[in-house]
Protein backbone atom coordinates (compact mmCIF):
# COMPACT_ATOMS: atom_id res chain seq x y z
CA UNK A 1 0.00 0.00 0.00
CA UNK A 2 1.46 3.47 -0.88
CA UNK A 3 1.12 6.23 1.62
CA UNK A 4 1.11 10.03 0.81
CA UNK A 5 3.20 11.99 3.65
CA UNK A 6 3.33 15.49 4.47
CA UNK A 7 5.94 17.45 5.99
CA UNK A 8 6.61 20.98 7.47
CA UNK A 9 10.28 21.68 7.03
CA UNK A 10 12.67 24.32 7.64
CA UNK A 11 15.86 24.98 6.09
CA UNK A 12 18.30 28.03 6.37
CA UNK A 13 18.89 28.93 2.50
CA UNK A 14 22.35 30.23 2.67
CA UNK A 15 24.03 27.09 1.73
CA UNK A 16 21.17 26.44 -0.66
CA UNK A 17 20.83 26.92 -4.79
CA UNK A 18 17.44 26.99 -4.33
CA UNK A 19 14.97 24.47 -3.39
CA UNK A 20 14.71 23.50 -6.38
CA UNK A 21 16.74 20.31 -8.02
CA UNK A 22 19.93 21.26 -10.70
CA UNK A 23 22.50 19.50 -11.67
CA UNK A 24 25.70 19.81 -9.97
CA UNK A 25 23.93 22.28 -7.40
CA UNK A 26 23.21 21.41 -3.61
CA UNK A 27 19.23 21.97 -3.25
CA UNK A 28 17.20 21.53 -0.76
CA UNK A 29 15.27 19.28 -3.09
CA UNK A 30 18.11 17.35 -3.85
CA UNK A 31 19.22 16.84 -0.05
CA UNK A 32 15.40 15.42 0.49
CA UNK A 33 15.21 12.81 -2.35
CA UNK A 34 18.65 11.21 -1.72
CA UNK A 35 17.68 10.62 1.86
CA UNK A 36 14.52 9.08 0.34
CA UNK A 37 16.37 7.00 -2.49
CA UNK A 38 18.66 5.62 0.16
CA UNK A 39 15.71 4.62 2.71
CA UNK A 40 14.10 3.37 -0.56
CA UNK A 41 16.97 1.17 -1.02
CA UNK A 42 17.74 2.78 -4.07
CA UNK A 43 14.33 3.67 -5.81
CA UNK A 44 14.11 7.55 -6.91
CA UNK A 45 11.00 9.16 -4.40
CA UNK A 46 9.86 12.16 -5.95
CA UNK A 47 8.93 14.87 -3.78
CA UNK A 48 6.72 17.87 -4.24
CA UNK A 49 6.68 21.22 -2.75
CA UNK A 50 4.54 23.95 -2.20
CA UNK A 51 6.50 25.69 -4.29
CA UNK A 52 10.20 26.72 -5.18
CA UNK A 53 12.22 28.88 -3.40
CA UNK A 54 15.41 31.07 -4.53
CA UNK A 55 18.98 30.43 -3.63
CA UNK A 56 19.57 32.23 -0.11
CA UNK A 57 15.42 32.48 0.86
CA UNK A 58 14.94 30.60 3.95
CA UNK A 59 11.71 28.61 4.87
CA UNK A 60 10.29 28.31 8.34
CA UNK A 61 7.18 26.78 7.08
CA UNK A 62 7.39 25.16 3.58
CA UNK A 63 5.39 22.30 3.01
CA UNK A 64 6.36 18.89 0.79
CA UNK A 65 5.00 15.44 0.02
CA UNK A 66 5.55 12.07 -0.93
CA UNK A 67 4.49 8.36 -1.65
CA UNK A 68 5.70 5.61 0.15
CA UNK A 69 5.55 1.85 0.26
CA UNK A 70 7.41 2.10 3.68
CA UNK A 71 5.66 1.44 6.70
CA UNK A 72 6.83 4.13 8.92
CA UNK A 73 4.73 5.87 11.24
CA UNK A 74 5.01 9.81 11.02
CA UNK A 75 7.20 10.03 14.45
CA UNK A 76 9.00 7.43 12.64
CA UNK A 77 9.17 9.14 9.54
CA UNK A 78 10.13 12.52 11.28
CA UNK A 79 12.86 10.63 13.18
CA UNK A 80 14.73 8.73 10.42
CA UNK A 81 14.16 12.06 7.99
CA UNK A 82 15.79 14.46 10.72
CA UNK A 83 18.61 11.70 11.28
CA UNK A 84 19.80 11.75 7.82
CA UNK A 85 19.18 15.12 6.19
CA UNK A 86 21.78 17.76 6.77
CA UNK A 87 21.93 20.28 9.85
CA UNK A 88 20.44 22.91 7.52
CA UNK A 89 17.21 21.25 6.68
CA UNK A 90 14.66 20.27 9.78
CA UNK A 91 11.67 18.34 9.66
CA UNK A 92 9.14 20.21 12.25
CA UNK A 93 6.49 17.65 11.40
CA UNK A 94 5.22 14.57 9.46
CA UNK A 95 1.46 13.73 8.74
CA UNK A 96 -0.05 10.91 6.71
CA UNK A 97 -1.98 13.21 4.35
CA UNK A 98 -5.46 11.62 2.10
CA UNK A 99 -4.03 10.29 -1.56
CA UNK A 100 -5.80 13.71 -2.74
CA UNK A 101 -3.94 16.00 -0.95
CA UNK A 102 -0.90 18.12 -2.68
CA UNK A 103 1.58 20.11 -1.67
CA UNK A 104 1.20 22.92 -4.03
CA UNK A 105 -2.26 21.90 -5.81
CA UNK A 106 -4.00 21.58 -2.30
CA UNK A 107 -2.43 25.38 -1.02
CA UNK A 108 -5.21 27.94 -0.13
CA UNK A 109 -2.49 30.93 0.83
CA UNK A 110 0.98 31.25 1.68
CA UNK A 111 2.38 33.26 4.00
CA UNK A 112 6.31 34.99 3.45
CA UNK A 113 7.82 37.18 6.38
CA UNK A 114 10.59 39.31 5.41
CA UNK A 115 13.23 40.86 8.45
CA UNK A 116 15.42 44.20 7.44
CA UNK A 117 17.56 45.10 10.17
CA UNK A 118 17.68 48.80 10.53
CA UNK A 119 20.24 49.68 13.22
CA UNK A 120 22.76 51.66 12.36
CA UNK A 121 25.59 49.03 13.11
CA UNK A 122 25.92 45.97 11.39
CA UNK A 123 25.03 42.72 13.53
CA UNK A 124 27.43 39.72 12.67
CA UNK A 125 25.21 37.20 14.28
CA UNK A 126 21.81 38.28 11.72
CA UNK A 127 23.95 39.01 8.21
CA UNK A 128 22.40 35.72 6.55
CA UNK A 129 19.14 36.15 8.28
CA UNK A 130 18.17 39.92 7.82
CA UNK A 131 18.54 42.24 4.90
CA UNK A 132 20.05 45.48 6.02
CA UNK A 133 18.71 49.01 5.41
CA UNK A 134 20.66 51.33 7.76
CA UNK A 135 18.48 54.00 7.05
CA UNK A 136 15.67 56.60 9.17
CA UNK A 137 11.92 54.86 8.05
CA UNK A 138 8.20 55.60 8.33
CA UNK A 139 6.76 53.45 10.03
CA UNK A 140 3.45 54.53 8.89
CA UNK A 141 4.01 55.20 5.54
CA UNK A 142 5.16 52.09 4.98
CA UNK A 143 1.91 50.77 6.45
CA UNK A 144 -0.30 52.76 4.45
CA UNK A 145 1.79 51.68 1.07
CA UNK A 146 0.95 47.96 2.32
CA UNK A 147 -2.70 48.51 2.43
CA UNK A 148 -3.03 49.87 -0.84
CA UNK A 149 -1.42 45.96 -2.01
CA UNK A 150 -4.35 44.35 -0.07
CA UNK A 151 -6.91 42.92 -2.32
CA UNK A 152 -6.99 41.67 -5.93
CA UNK A 153 -4.91 43.03 -8.21
CA UNK A 154 -2.79 42.37 -11.22
CA UNK A 155 1.15 42.70 -9.79
CA UNK A 156 2.96 42.73 -12.79
CA UNK A 157 4.71 45.64 -11.78
CA UNK A 158 5.66 44.27 -8.82
CA UNK A 159 7.02 40.39 -10.34
CA UNK A 160 10.53 39.76 -12.05
CA UNK A 161 10.15 40.86 -15.87
CA UNK A 162 11.42 37.00 -16.80
CA UNK A 163 7.89 35.47 -14.97
CA UNK A 164 6.76 33.55 -18.05
CA UNK A 165 3.32 34.66 -19.45
CA UNK A 166 0.61 33.87 -17.08
CA UNK A 167 -2.28 34.92 -14.55
CA UNK A 168 -0.65 37.50 -12.67
CA UNK A 169 -3.82 38.53 -10.56
CA UNK A 170 -3.23 37.94 -6.27
CA UNK A 171 -5.13 38.42 -3.98
CA UNK A 172 -2.90 39.51 -0.86
CA UNK A 173 -5.23 39.59 2.35
CA UNK A 174 -2.49 41.02 5.16
CA UNK A 175 0.50 42.59 4.63
CA UNK A 176 1.64 44.44 7.46
CA UNK A 177 5.21 45.80 9.62
CA UNK A 178 6.04 44.34 13.02
CA UNK A 179 8.60 46.47 14.74
CA UNK A 180 10.86 45.27 16.95
CA UNK A 181 13.40 48.15 18.13
CA UNK A 182 15.39 47.96 15.23
CA UNK A 183 14.46 44.63 13.54
CA UNK A 184 11.14 45.28 11.21
CA UNK A 185 9.02 41.89 10.08
CA UNK A 186 7.43 42.31 6.82
CA UNK A 187 3.92 40.11 6.81
CA UNK A 188 2.23 38.68 3.86
CA UNK A 189 -0.22 36.12 3.06
CA UNK A 190 -2.00 35.54 -0.27
CA UNK A 191 -3.16 33.40 -2.30
CA UNK A 192 -0.13 33.18 -4.21
CA UNK A 193 3.04 35.22 -5.08
CA UNK A 194 4.61 35.85 -8.37
CA UNK A 195 8.45 35.34 -8.81
CA UNK A 196 10.25 37.74 -6.69
CA UNK A 197 7.22 39.46 -5.97
CA UNK A 198 7.57 39.63 -2.31
CA UNK A 199 11.15 40.87 -2.65
CA UNK A 200 9.95 43.68 -5.10
CA UNK A 201 6.84 45.24 -2.87
CA UNK A 202 9.83 45.57 0.16
CA UNK A 203 12.20 47.20 -1.58
CA UNK A 204 9.26 49.54 -2.92
CA UNK A 205 7.80 50.01 0.43
CA UNK A 206 11.29 50.65 1.52
CA UNK A 207 11.69 53.29 -0.74
CA UNK A 208 8.49 55.06 1.02
CA UNK A 209 9.72 54.23 4.23
CA UNK A 210 12.64 56.60 3.09
CA UNK A 211 10.49 59.12 1.54
CA UNK A 212 11.78 58.38 -2.18
CA UNK A 213 8.09 57.80 -2.95
CA UNK A 214 4.71 58.28 -1.14
CA UNK A 215 2.51 55.84 -0.25
CA UNK A 216 0.15 56.80 -3.05
CA UNK A 217 2.80 55.59 -5.68
CA UNK A 218 1.18 51.97 -4.89
CA UNK A 219 -1.56 52.56 -6.43
CA UNK A 220 -0.52 54.16 -9.98
CA UNK A 221 2.34 51.55 -9.99
CA UNK A 222 -0.54 48.60 -9.51
CA UNK A 223 -2.15 50.33 -12.57
CA UNK A 224 1.07 50.80 -14.54
CA UNK A 225 2.07 46.69 -14.94
CA UNK A 226 5.79 47.40 -15.38
CA UNK A 227 8.00 46.19 -13.57
CA UNK A 228 11.04 49.37 -14.15
CA UNK A 229 8.54 51.11 -12.48
CA UNK A 230 8.61 49.85 -9.07
CA UNK A 231 11.64 49.66 -6.44
CA UNK A 232 14.73 47.43 -6.24
CA UNK A 233 14.07 44.00 -5.19
CA UNK A 234 15.26 43.38 -1.56
CA UNK A 235 18.28 41.21 -0.90
CA UNK A 236 17.31 37.41 -0.40
CA UNK A 237 18.57 36.64 2.77
CA UNK A 238 15.70 38.47 4.63
CA UNK A 239 12.91 36.39 2.90
CA UNK A 240 11.26 33.44 4.84
CA UNK A 241 8.51 31.30 3.52
CA UNK A 242 7.08 30.94 6.91
CA UNK A 243 3.49 28.82 6.22
CA UNK A 244 1.08 27.06 3.88
CA UNK A 245 -2.60 26.89 4.54
CA UNK A 246 -4.31 24.23 3.58
CA UNK A 247 -7.30 25.65 5.04
CA UNK A 248 -9.47 28.60 4.77
CA UNK A 249 -10.65 29.24 7.76
CA UNK A 250 -6.95 29.32 9.37
CA UNK A 251 -5.36 32.41 7.45
CA UNK A 252 -9.34 33.80 6.93
CA UNK A 253 -9.87 35.53 10.51
CA UNK A 254 -6.05 36.43 11.06
CA UNK B 1 52.37 61.44 17.22
CA UNK B 2 51.39 58.00 18.02
CA UNK B 3 47.81 57.30 19.31
CA UNK B 4 46.26 54.30 21.02
CA UNK B 5 43.06 53.42 19.77
CA UNK B 6 40.66 50.85 21.43
CA UNK B 7 37.67 49.04 19.59
CA UNK B 8 34.79 47.06 20.59
CA UNK B 9 34.23 44.26 17.84
CA UNK B 10 32.13 41.98 17.05
CA UNK B 11 32.05 38.53 15.38
CA UNK B 12 30.92 35.45 13.86
CA UNK B 13 33.23 32.69 14.83
CA UNK B 14 31.57 29.80 12.90
CA UNK B 15 34.28 30.55 9.74
CA UNK B 16 37.42 31.65 12.04
CA UNK B 17 40.17 28.87 13.32
CA UNK B 18 39.79 31.62 16.53
CA UNK B 19 40.69 34.83 17.28
CA UNK B 20 44.65 34.33 17.74
CA UNK B 21 46.94 34.83 14.31
CA UNK B 22 47.80 30.70 12.29
CA UNK B 23 50.09 30.49 9.59
CA UNK B 24 47.56 29.74 6.73
CA UNK B 25 44.67 30.13 9.17
CA UNK B 26 41.42 32.51 8.75
CA UNK B 27 41.60 34.01 11.90
CA UNK B 28 39.99 37.33 13.51
CA UNK B 29 43.49 38.78 14.35
CA UNK B 30 44.90 38.00 10.87
CA UNK B 31 42.02 39.81 9.36
CA UNK B 32 42.14 43.00 11.83
CA UNK B 33 46.08 43.48 11.20
CA UNK B 34 45.59 41.96 7.65
CA UNK B 35 43.84 45.43 7.05
CA UNK B 36 45.63 48.03 9.21
CA UNK B 37 48.80 46.66 7.13
CA UNK B 38 47.23 48.17 4.14
CA UNK B 39 45.88 51.32 6.07
CA UNK B 40 49.52 51.96 6.94
CA UNK B 41 51.01 51.80 3.67
CA UNK B 42 52.36 47.91 4.34
CA UNK B 43 53.97 48.19 7.60
CA UNK B 44 53.00 46.09 10.20
CA UNK B 45 51.10 47.10 13.45
CA UNK B 46 49.92 44.71 16.07
CA UNK B 47 47.06 44.46 17.60
CA UNK B 48 46.47 43.35 21.31
CA UNK B 49 43.12 41.60 22.45
CA UNK B 50 41.20 41.37 25.69
CA UNK B 51 41.89 37.35 25.10
CA UNK B 52 42.10 34.82 22.76
CA UNK B 53 38.63 32.87 22.02
CA UNK B 54 38.56 29.26 20.31
CA UNK B 55 37.19 28.68 16.87
CA UNK B 56 33.76 28.61 16.66
CA UNK B 57 33.79 31.26 19.83
CA UNK B 58 31.72 34.51 18.95
CA UNK B 59 32.51 37.73 20.53
CA UNK B 60 29.56 40.50 20.91
CA UNK B 61 32.32 42.40 22.67
CA UNK B 62 35.65 42.04 22.47
CA UNK B 63 38.20 44.65 22.92
CA UNK B 64 41.24 45.26 20.94
CA UNK B 65 43.96 47.93 20.81
CA UNK B 66 46.68 49.26 18.55
CA UNK B 67 48.74 51.84 18.24
CA UNK B 68 48.81 54.44 15.21
CA UNK B 69 50.70 57.31 13.42
CA UNK B 70 47.19 58.64 11.46
CA UNK B 71 45.51 61.21 12.20
CA UNK B 72 41.80 60.24 11.95
CA UNK B 73 39.05 60.19 14.29
CA UNK B 74 37.64 57.64 16.03
CA UNK B 75 34.57 58.22 13.86
CA UNK B 76 36.69 57.78 10.29
CA UNK B 77 38.56 54.91 12.09
CA UNK B 78 34.93 53.00 12.64
CA UNK B 79 33.94 53.59 9.31
CA UNK B 80 37.48 52.69 7.42
CA UNK B 81 37.67 49.48 9.68
CA UNK B 82 34.27 48.31 8.87
CA UNK B 83 34.11 49.03 4.76
CA UNK B 84 37.15 47.19 4.91
CA UNK B 85 36.50 44.01 7.13
CA UNK B 86 34.49 41.00 5.80
CA UNK B 87 31.01 40.40 6.84
CA UNK B 88 31.88 38.58 10.03
CA UNK B 89 33.44 41.23 12.06
CA UNK B 90 32.05 44.70 13.17
CA UNK B 91 33.80 47.00 14.95
CA UNK B 92 30.74 48.65 17.35
CA UNK B 93 32.95 51.56 18.82
CA UNK B 94 36.48 53.27 18.68
CA UNK B 95 37.71 55.57 20.95
CA UNK B 96 41.26 57.14 21.50
CA UNK B 97 42.53 55.51 24.59
CA UNK B 98 45.19 56.53 27.13
CA UNK B 99 49.00 55.06 26.29
CA UNK B 100 48.99 53.10 29.61
CA UNK B 101 45.40 51.40 28.18
CA UNK B 102 46.28 47.99 27.34
CA UNK B 103 43.23 45.82 26.41
CA UNK B 104 44.61 42.41 28.56
CA UNK B 105 46.18 43.78 31.13
CA UNK B 106 44.05 46.93 31.58
CA UNK B 107 40.74 44.70 32.12
CA UNK B 108 39.24 44.00 35.62
CA UNK B 109 36.43 41.61 34.11
CA UNK B 110 35.07 39.40 31.61
CA UNK B 111 31.55 38.67 30.96
CA UNK B 112 30.91 35.57 28.59
CA UNK B 113 27.41 34.49 27.52
CA UNK B 114 26.38 31.05 26.70
CA UNK B 115 22.97 30.06 24.44
CA UNK B 116 21.50 26.76 24.92
CA UNK B 117 18.60 25.79 22.97
CA UNK B 118 16.34 23.24 24.69
CA UNK B 119 13.56 22.90 22.77
CA UNK B 120 12.72 18.73 21.05
CA UNK B 121 12.99 20.74 17.84
CA UNK B 122 16.42 21.38 16.20
CA UNK B 123 16.41 25.24 14.94
CA UNK B 124 17.98 25.28 11.67
CA UNK B 125 18.64 29.24 12.25
CA UNK B 126 19.87 28.76 15.60
CA UNK B 127 22.84 25.82 14.60
CA UNK B 128 25.93 28.04 14.77
CA UNK B 129 24.29 30.43 17.86
CA UNK B 130 23.76 28.00 20.31
CA UNK B 131 24.12 24.35 21.69
CA UNK B 132 21.01 22.16 21.25
CA UNK B 133 20.29 20.16 24.18
CA UNK B 134 16.90 18.67 24.08
CA UNK B 135 16.51 17.16 27.61
CA UNK B 136 14.33 18.32 30.29
CA UNK B 137 16.29 20.62 32.72
CA UNK B 138 15.66 22.04 36.36
CA UNK B 139 16.59 25.29 36.09
CA UNK B 140 16.80 25.68 39.94
CA UNK B 141 19.38 22.79 40.49
CA UNK B 142 21.03 24.66 37.97
CA UNK B 143 21.15 28.15 39.41
CA UNK B 144 22.13 26.41 42.53
CA UNK B 145 25.33 24.96 41.31
CA UNK B 146 26.07 27.76 39.74
CA UNK B 147 25.61 29.83 42.82
CA UNK B 148 28.32 27.69 44.22
CA UNK B 149 30.68 28.21 41.75
CA UNK B 150 30.51 32.15 42.75
CA UNK B 151 33.27 33.52 44.96
CA UNK B 152 37.09 32.67 44.58
CA UNK B 153 38.09 29.34 44.11
CA UNK B 154 41.05 27.14 42.28
CA UNK B 155 38.78 26.21 39.07
CA UNK B 156 41.65 23.60 38.11
CA UNK B 157 38.73 20.85 38.03
CA UNK B 158 36.64 23.31 35.56
CA UNK B 159 40.16 24.19 33.02
CA UNK B 160 41.28 22.00 29.92
CA UNK B 161 44.04 19.72 31.29
CA UNK B 162 46.02 20.56 28.82
CA UNK B 163 46.34 24.52 30.44
CA UNK B 164 50.00 25.09 31.18
CA UNK B 165 51.02 25.81 34.54
CA UNK B 166 49.89 28.66 36.11
CA UNK B 167 47.73 30.40 39.09
CA UNK B 168 44.29 28.80 38.66
CA UNK B 169 42.65 31.02 41.50
CA UNK B 170 39.91 33.25 39.79
CA UNK B 171 37.13 35.00 41.40
CA UNK B 172 33.54 34.47 39.88
CA UNK B 173 31.17 37.49 40.30
CA UNK B 174 27.98 36.53 38.37
CA UNK B 175 26.71 33.28 37.53
CA UNK B 176 23.14 33.23 36.25
CA UNK B 177 20.82 31.76 33.85
CA UNK B 178 18.11 33.57 32.04
CA UNK B 179 15.38 31.81 30.64
CA UNK B 180 13.52 32.37 27.72
CA UNK B 181 11.04 29.85 26.50
CA UNK B 182 13.39 26.93 24.97
CA UNK B 183 16.52 29.40 25.41
CA UNK B 184 18.72 29.03 27.90
CA UNK B 185 21.18 31.75 28.58
CA UNK B 186 23.99 31.80 30.81
CA UNK B 187 25.66 34.28 31.98
CA UNK B 188 28.97 34.62 34.08
CA UNK B 189 31.15 37.52 35.11
CA UNK B 190 34.61 37.14 36.39
CA UNK B 191 37.75 38.23 37.03
CA UNK B 192 39.33 36.06 34.25
CA UNK B 193 38.34 32.57 32.55
CA UNK B 194 40.98 29.47 32.70
CA UNK B 195 40.91 27.56 29.32
CA UNK B 196 37.71 25.74 28.58
CA UNK B 197 36.54 27.42 31.92
CA UNK B 198 33.10 28.64 30.77
CA UNK B 199 32.31 25.25 28.16
CA UNK B 200 33.34 23.14 31.18
CA UNK B 201 31.11 24.47 33.67
CA UNK B 202 28.09 24.33 31.35
CA UNK B 203 28.86 21.13 30.21
CA UNK B 204 28.71 20.44 33.75
CA UNK B 205 26.08 22.39 35.07
CA UNK B 206 24.18 20.80 32.26
CA UNK B 207 24.65 17.49 33.61
CA UNK B 208 22.85 18.76 37.08
CA UNK B 209 20.21 19.66 35.20
CA UNK B 210 19.18 16.39 33.94
CA UNK B 211 19.69 15.38 37.52
CA UNK B 212 22.79 13.32 36.84
CA UNK B 213 24.87 14.77 39.51
CA UNK B 214 23.06 17.09 42.50
CA UNK B 215 24.30 20.47 43.05
CA UNK B 216 26.21 20.17 45.43
CA UNK B 217 28.85 17.93 43.30
CA UNK B 218 30.12 21.27 42.27
CA UNK B 219 31.98 21.65 45.71
CA UNK B 220 33.79 18.38 45.56
CA UNK B 221 34.52 19.29 42.30
CA UNK B 222 36.15 22.38 43.43
CA UNK B 223 37.75 20.66 46.04
CA UNK B 224 38.75 17.56 43.88
CA UNK B 225 41.21 19.86 41.25
CA UNK B 226 40.54 17.33 38.57
CA UNK B 227 39.57 17.94 35.25
CA UNK B 228 38.62 14.39 34.91
CA UNK B 229 35.77 14.62 37.35
CA UNK B 230 33.66 17.93 35.83
CA UNK B 231 31.19 17.31 33.06
CA UNK B 232 32.04 17.20 29.39
CA UNK B 233 33.23 20.36 27.64
CA UNK B 234 30.10 22.19 25.88
CA UNK B 235 30.54 22.95 22.70
CA UNK B 236 32.29 26.42 20.87
CA UNK B 237 28.76 27.54 19.11
CA UNK B 238 26.86 28.64 22.43
CA UNK B 239 29.89 30.91 23.53
CA UNK B 240 29.90 34.62 23.19
CA UNK B 241 32.57 36.51 24.80
CA UNK B 242 29.77 39.57 25.75
CA UNK B 243 31.79 42.19 27.22
CA UNK B 244 35.35 43.78 28.81
CA UNK B 245 35.26 46.05 32.29
CA UNK B 246 37.99 48.04 32.96
CA UNK B 247 36.26 50.14 35.98
CA UNK B 248 34.98 47.85 38.77
CA UNK B 249 32.02 50.18 39.25
CA UNK B 250 30.36 49.01 35.92
CA UNK B 251 30.37 45.35 37.11
CA UNK B 252 30.12 45.07 41.09
CA UNK B 253 26.83 46.57 41.10
CA UNK B 254 25.35 44.81 38.62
Amino acid sequence: MTRRMKCVIAYDGTDFSGYQVQPGKRTVQGELEGVLKRMHKGSDVRVAASGRTDAGVHAYGQVIHFDTPLALSPEQWKKALNAQLPDDIAVRSVDEADSTFHARFSAKAKEYRYNVWTAAERDVFRRYYCAWHPYPLHIDAMNEALGLLKGTHDFTSFCSAKTAMEDRVRTIYHAEIEADGPMLQFRFIGTGFLYNMVRIIVGTVLEVGQGKRPPADIKSLLAAKDRRLAGPTAPAEGLYLWHVYYDRESFDHK
